[in-house]
């Protein structure tokens, strides 16, 4: 194990160039040309990680653009320099008095092996070791937060109403439908291959699952599957979708918007035809960022621990192993290749 | 003035055939080949109305359209028989308890001189006659009740945001606007004429306005109104006046979705390609449909009727005289000919 004041080598995935249209492994270069010192500067109120698990994340694609292309005026990721994201991290030193050195935390960190982070007040402490680590990159994370304050605040469910959610095998779709049915919903996701779909229906408990790489017609396939239509759409994609969606709403229908994937590498975002159906059915269409909702984090940990200790709740990983294999993850992400909640093991401990 | 029993000629605008594209005058007929008995069967619960103002609303498009067209499964009209809308009326006889001969009552009614209205508990009886009757075709009635639930309910607007509303001069906006100042807000409208923009500057009292033709890019015309962006967007027009919206909203913007009225005419409506930008700055965009609020009605009297009578509200109407001019009224609406609140006089009492 490294010591304090040690310096030794610091493997990166650096971002080569700003990155336009589908993101390519080769838009990242894996170095090991930087050497960092194990020891936070006296008095920084800084804490020096050790990065265990790395989380990968649509959002981060926003980040490898062009600063003016980013949307919504988020900071891009700088070229020469290593990319980031949410990672569950061991405090190796610490000059900050929430954190001692042998803490585990998660929040997001820079993709290498060790940071120095000069200002960890958004980090969270990780208190409960009594299921894996890795949940805190995904179902105990970021995402399991999103899913929770977008389900339960943003779609505000009732038992009974019919739920449709897209990208649902995906880190934060398989939570809400798991919470959708442990809410009495009718629940039917889509996902992009029969692996997927098979998961839906067997592991997660969903009531229907379909592929939408095999349906020529989606606005069909959801009359199939929502003859009544659709109370809550969880929407995960965005484009030809959406646009199904608003033709098979119900009345007061919500959807709330976690994400458009289908749409972060096209130079121009598909337009979506359907809106006027929001008028007729009185459709409330509401955008989200967990980061709004992470007061609620003590609560949301209180729901779910027990569900996971009781087995009540099904979490699927998948899992790269090695710093190397970060960048083909990443951007695996975009193909829908990762089978549930992605993410990259740097080091167990 | 008619009596009960006596039978008239009613004269009555019938829709010619299902409408496609833009309606034109000649999709509708003047017609005075019916007769009407005015007398309401005894034991019906009917009343007898004779209809003083029709209101002429951008809704009314999405009737003329065939049934398979028609968005949201509401009734289209059917050709032959006459249109629909809102009105003024008198009650010439009843048999209903709520009404009696002598009423003034505002709801939906026939295009026509006289209707036999079968089950009127849904029209509102007028109490309040020192104020224009025809008024409750517009300000304060459902137009009005439109523009306070949308603005208030919808909107939830605070002191000082930042408020765009298009197709400002027409009914409902002209409205919105006002609500917004009178609560503080910044407010700038566009609309179609230099006449228009005018009234919004001069009369209403909006504090900035201008001509959406003469802006070859309109994401540039708001960025120089709302150089910080747009917390609040009323929503009448749709298309690309949306998209240029989604670029320069702030953050938690809210868009109150009334209408669409740019895109009632066409085959395919066009696309809207910058919702990614609701995901970035959390926005929320809520259909409404004035039906759901009715029942606040004698709340919303309460807070418009003193702001009437005391001058702290401007109203404009456009007036139609004689039920032969109701259809070229109509039409007008959807090529912007109109400003103000477009409505047909039938008779004053």
């Amino acid at each position: 194990m490294a010591q304090i004041g040690e310096i030794v080598k610091n493997k990166q995935v650096i971002l080569k160039n700003y990155v336009k249209g589908f993101p390519k492994e080769s838009d990242m270069i894996i170095s090991s040309d930087n050497s960092i010192s194990l020891k936070v500067p006296e008095g920084s109120n800084g804490v020096l990680l050790k990065n265990l698990y790395l989380s990968c994340d649509p959002y981060m694609r926003n980040l490898m653009s062009e600063p003016k292309d980013t949307v919504g005026g988020l900071p891009s990721y700088a070229p020469g320099h290593p990319i980031g994201g949410y990672a569950v991290s061991k405090v190796v030193d610490s000059e900050h008095p929430k954190f001692k050195k042998g803490d585990l935390v998660w929040g997001t960190t820079g993709w290498e092996e060790y940071t120095l982070n000069k200002s960890p007040d958004s980090l969270f402490k990780i208190d409960h070791t009594d299921v894996p680590l890795s949940y805190y990159t995904g179902l105990l994370g970021m995402p399991g937060m999103t899913a929770y304050a977008g389900f339960y605040e943003i779609c505000k469910p009732k038992e009974g109403e019919k739920v449709f959610i897209s990208a649902a095998s995906g880190a934060v779709g398989q939570l809400v439908g798991q919470f959708a049915k442990l809410m009495g919903c009718y629940v039917v996701g889509t996902a992009g291959s029969k692996e997927k779909v098979d998961l839906l229906k067997d592991k997660f408990g969903f009531d229907e699952a379909f592929n939408y790489k095999e349906e020529a017609d989606l606005d069909k396939a959801l009359k199939r599957y929502f003859p009544e239509g659709i109370d809550i759409y969880f929407e995960n994609v965005g484009g030809k979708m959406l646009d199904a969606v608003l033709l098979n709403t119900r009345l007061h229908a919500r959807i709330a918007v976690c994400g458009m994937i289908s749409q972060y590498n096209l130079e121009q975002p598909e337009g979506v035809h359907n809106l006027m159906h929001m008028i007729y059915k009185r459709v409330k269409m509401e955008a989200f960022t967990v980061i709004d909702f992470y007061h609620q984090y003590p609560k949301f940990l209180e729901t779910v621990l027990p569900l996971i200790r009781e087995a009540k709740i099904t979490y699927i990983e998948d899992t790269a192993e090695g710093l190397e294999n970060g960048p083909a993850a990443l951007v695996g992400l975009f193909s829908g290749r990762n089978v549930g909640k992605q993410l990259v093991v740097i080091a167990h401990e």
